[in-house]
């Protein structure tokens, strides 16, 4: 868990509580990786719900805390956000910089088992199992109430880590998520690199199968913006609707018109998805 | 005020209304020049009280947009909020991005008369003319309710020209202005290339003399954190509460304990200033 390397580089003030800025060794990408935290100024009297979320391609720890205004309602609503980087940077894997939607902030949430990339790219096992434990060891975190969402890339990661471990998150989110991976450039891009050529090792990381062997039924809230400007090629929300309308799954799917793929989208219904939570994992 | 050349970049729906970015040539400037722009789904209504925020150091037109949390208050509160680049760019002057507190990115809100300076650095006539009047031509703005306000070198820039304008603005407020230029680092270096080596030339942008001369007490609410990084030796803070306390020039200064100088300190308390601006415009 190496908890011993936890590093606390930055802390922001911020609405009586704190943005955390953090870097630790991780021994599952055999990397430093880095994550932040939003700590509202209850979580100084008792532990908290926590909600992980997971930021989309290109994107570092850094980008939800500034630009999503999440922290005046994790204040709001009494929640713990804990954020990772989207992948392992500087690993030394040849070409990892030389694309936006492969390698270095993207990550795609998956554990990788082409050998190109397996030895660092542990995405999935890095956040549901060693930043977890991590963050749940020093942060004031009531481990019985977890969340998780996300947003493109990183709401594919929400569908996807929530669908496979429902007995460990709680609630499920997502901001204009990559529904149906396989079918979409970058998706399968990323998982011919990350889990090799044969498709049906990819079903084991795709919402759109995912969703329809669920046993437990946790409870998932999707926003998608009508003017995303990835939205009929890249994330498969029709798709997955489709699938929907076919099995006995609620999930609130939100179309809002006008809306785009940023975090002025995002922002928008950040207050939502937090309520979501909580009120779940109340 | 080069009207026709203006031209709209970028248009994000936020929190149902929109945050837009422009550019146009600006005569005053001879420069393009970039400025974004929130309106408030009630401003599709009718015409609004306006703010226009001012940002510091290295910030362009988007940082406030991005990482103020401002618009959701701006929304609430019904104004509009105009935000100007922080100078003229890629002028062609020698060394204008050389460093980080001189030229690009610190225009510092004034008009500057060094000959190296002046054909371009106007800022005080942009954001008091020649922006005022094209924003005012262009968006559902009321003309008789404007509020100024900014961080840092931009709140200086909001107490300067609120001071030199009272006849423009109606409300004056600032997070961690630099209160005394004429005293510090950043306010010296910068006057003495834009306004020359007397110091006589200075007082008329530095508002810790022009409150001093003020008939016209405009109301003004500065936020101060006290773990800022730069409160010792760039902001003149106490010089210029020392100078309240032998005037007669009301000032709401509160000093916030454990913030520092960034836009999670900003992010804060910009519900406060929005409401402080937004009473004194109804």
């Amino acid at each position: 868990m190496s908890k011993n390397s936890l590093e606390l580089t930055r802390s922001h003030k911020q609405f009586d509580g704190y943005t955390r800025f953090y870097t630790h060794q991780s021994e599952t990408c055999r990397a430093p990786m880095k994550f932040s935290a939003y700590l509202p100024p209850e979580s100084e009297k008792r532990k908290l719900p926590v909600l992980y979320w997971l930021s989309g391609l290109t994107c570092s720890e850094e980008i939800f805390m500034t630009e999503a205004h999440a922290q005046a309602m994790a204040k709001k609503y009494g929640v713990i956000l804990v954020v990772p980087d989207t992948s392992p940077r500087d690993t030394g894997i040849p070409g990892e910089d030389d694309r936006y939607d492969l390698g270095s902030g993207a990550g795609f949430y998956v554990d990788a088992t082409e050998s190109k990339w397996s030895k660092h790219y542990q995405m999935d096992s890095y956040v549901t199992k060693e930043l977890r434990e991590l963050a749940e060891s020093v942060l004031p975190i009531d481990s019985s109430k977890r969340g998780i969402f996300g947003h493109s890339m990183g709401g594919h990661g929400a569908l996807v880590l929530g669908l496979r471990n429902p007995e460990l998150y709680r609630s499920i989110s997502a901001f204009a998520p990559i529904c149906a991976p396989s079918n979409a450039p970058w998706g399968e891009l990323a998982f011919t690199e990350y889990l090799g050529n044969d498709p049906s090792q990819w079903a084991q990381y795709d919402a759109s199968f995912l969703i329809q062997k669920a046993q437990i039924k946790t409870p998932i809230l999707i926003d998608q913006g009508l003017d995303d400007e990835f939205l009929a090629e890249q994330l498969g929300t029709d798709q997955f609707e489709k699938i929907l309308s076919t099995i006995n799954y609620p999930v609130t799917l939100r179309r809002q018109a006008g809306y785009d793929h940023s975090y002025y989208f995002i922002s928008t219904f950040i207050e939502d998805h937090i309520k979501f939570h909580a009120e779940l994992l109340r």
